[in-house]
């Protein structure tokens, strides 16, 4: 008798994004006229900088010719492109990481996803509240957790760190010791950044405890403040504690072109095992590797014309977040983040629910945010404003919520 | 605590082709003189035909400009993938498969690795012997088996369905009853076709017993017989009990492109639950779609001008894999396969191991296949030869065989 994976069923009906998805569409069919600005989905609108067309121009030419044709791609990714990254992003900082450290992947979101999979079921995950939903949904497919629990809003059995106004929206060490725990900065939801001393002392921590820490960067192009890190591996003995997922999504907006990696340390071993070794079998035997093409615009990140290209672009959308962050301040909002990411953390008016808030202003601004309860208990009361829309569309967007 | 997910120690040590990579590496330091061709891993080596290279320069062009940029993939896959595909692969063939049953995905190995996912653990497993790795590495990984059996050189709690040479490489029904039934063909390995009758016959004890197949279509273009079925949806009754995954890798060259699709009936219901849904919630929720541009690329494989050089295409694999098959047969080999299907299965001479027959092959004739026992227990004494070289080295590596 065929039997389902039950833990699905413990999910809530369908996932955060999807359902923001199916309210704009519902709205916009029966308002036409209507035009409707999206800050919500964290996706991007400027189009691929030049280098990066150029290479990927380049790269499809060369799958037109058989001498410089390519077929599968190496598991762990090309060299080509983890030689750039290893240099470009650790070892320019300082983070002793090498190239056969990286595992290329089709983005930070398959990998976040797929990262519990090395791990066994019996494992205690913590995770902050709010939270990117992956993490938790994913676990929760492993069978990792309990069953949800209506009245906390959440599953048992998970570690749930509170992020709130009172503490800055920063996590504090969990006082039962986790094994696995997912930290993302600068923050999806919440836009928070930590400090190197303060991730200093979850390395620590992890280290002391035997905890392995699972660190999203997706979002570190957006520091601009010095004693933000931009890697885990920044912190002293984080090499034995840390696996690092990082994404071009957002840095070079990769959204819709997929390329993210994954980093686990050699000396990274738990339960007698590397973790290395067993996250290559995963990638060996249930992913095929990013498209050739793809790798090659990867590449172009991190050429001198790419860099300078992109520094421009992550700027445009970091006028953005400024934008958001200091008109919403100025017409009396509680906001934060927007400062070293692309997302703005509001407060609701008037104690409306997360969801209230979403239905007024798409309702009564024509503009979309993401409600703060769709990352967790603690989101609620809470909207995220992301900053990746045309300047124009932001303008006019946060004008709209001024004039309310 | 940390614990790793045990059931990974489980595998053998290295994933098949990684194994042969490292051998026919070491070979080459030492013989650097030799020139090794490959007829091994089902690696493509024609480059992408123009109307795909040209679809590819379109969409790249469109991730150039703001008007035209795509971010976020829809969850299932562009519609205009979604729609070509069941036109073309399914609807044109007489099969009721709907836009909507359609998950475009990065290739059939993640598809067919992650499929088992939305399944319990506790389901049985059936697959022929030999069979394409990762139909079982991906069981294992989930406990869906027991331990490796060294008597037997197989898993403890797989029913598997020898393959050989007396029953013409096509399995029998099996006298146990399985809950999942993973079949390819035309095969990997052995290049042994089913015909529309017998296939219907595996659709009738799936639809008695409960059963789902999980059907691997991806070589279905190179069939040349009638009486072959291009789907498990030209049998009668398969809606109700079969899952069938599609690759762009062997119709269209894909391999470093990375395109596949995962079809799933809105009938079949297993315990009580819609696999349709449980897989739209894990796709929706571990992956982030296929790139916009790799879509665009697949697309172009169903315009005219892309089926027509797509054919040619696949005939140039396919006087390889005649050549071949008729060659070696000439020279007293016990060959099959190649008719249907770009794989050859040599059963190897005076009772040589596959292994045996790997290192003399690359020693003697720098020719590369794959041995059969690598798929399975049932695979020792023989050995895999691909038809995806190209006709030059093809030729040269036949004569190098007949020549031993």
């Amino acid at each position: 008798m065929v039997t389902v994976n039950h833990n699905y069923l413990r999910l809530p009906g369908s996932y955060l994004f999807s359902t923001i998805g199916k309210k704009v569409r519902a709205y916009k069919e029966l308002n036409p006229d209507k035009e409707v600005i999206s800050l919500g989905i964290g996706d991007v609108t400027q189009p691929l900088v030049p280098a990066i067309i150029e290479a990927l121009h380049n790269a499809v030419e060369e799958m037109a010719h058989a001498e410089t044709f390519h077929g599968y791609a190496p598991d762990l990714g090309y060299e080509f492109l983890r030689n750039a990254i290893a240099k470009n992003d650790y070892q320019d900082r300082g983070c002793d990481i090498k190239a056969d450290e990286i595992f290329v992947s089709d983005g930070a979101k398959s990998d976040s996803g797929n990262i519990q999979e090395i791990f066994g079921t019996d494992n205690k995950v913590a995770v902050c509240d709010p939270v990117y939903p992956v993490y938790v949904d994913t676990n929760v497919m492993a069978g990792r957790t309990g069953e949800y629990n209506t009245a906390r809003e959440n599953f048992d059995g998970v570690i749930y760190m509170p992020c709130s106004k009172e503490n800055g929206f920063l996590p504090e060490l969990p006082k039962e010791v986790p094994d696995l725990i997912y930290l993302c900065f600068p923050n999806n939801p919440t836009g928070s950044a930590i400090t190197r001393d303060e991730l200093q002392k979850w390395v620590d921590y992890a280290n002391k405890n035997g905890c392995v820490i699972i660190y999203d960067a997706a979002y570190e192009a957006y520091i601009s403040q010095d004693n933000v890190p931009h890697s885990i591996y920044e912190c002293e003995g984080a090499r034995t504690c840390a696996i690092e997922l990082r994404s071009f999504s957002k840095n070079a907006g990769f959204t819709g072109v997929r390329l993210g990696f994954t980093v686990i340390p050699d000396e990274l071993v738990r339960d007698g095992v590397s973790l290395h070794s067993l996250w290559a079998r995963r990638h060996g035997t249930k992913f095929n590797g990013a498209p050739y093409i793809v790798q090659k615009a990867g590449e172009a990140v991190y050429s001198e014309a790419g860099k300078a290209q992109l520094k421009e672009q992550v700027g445009y959308y970091m006028r953005n977040a400024k934008l958001i962050h200091d008109e919403l301040e100025k017409a009396g909002f509680s906001v934060s983040g927007g400062v070293n990411a692309p997302y703005i953390w509001l407060e609701t008016p008037d104690k409306m629910t997360s969801w209230q808030f979403f239905d007024y202003l798409l309702k009564e601004a024509n503009v979309v945010g993401t409600p703060g309860s769709g990352f967790g208990a603690h989101g609620e009361g809470f909207f995220r404003l992301t900053a990746f829309g045309t300047y124009e569309n932001t303008r006019k967007a946060i004008d709209r919520i001024k004039s309310l």
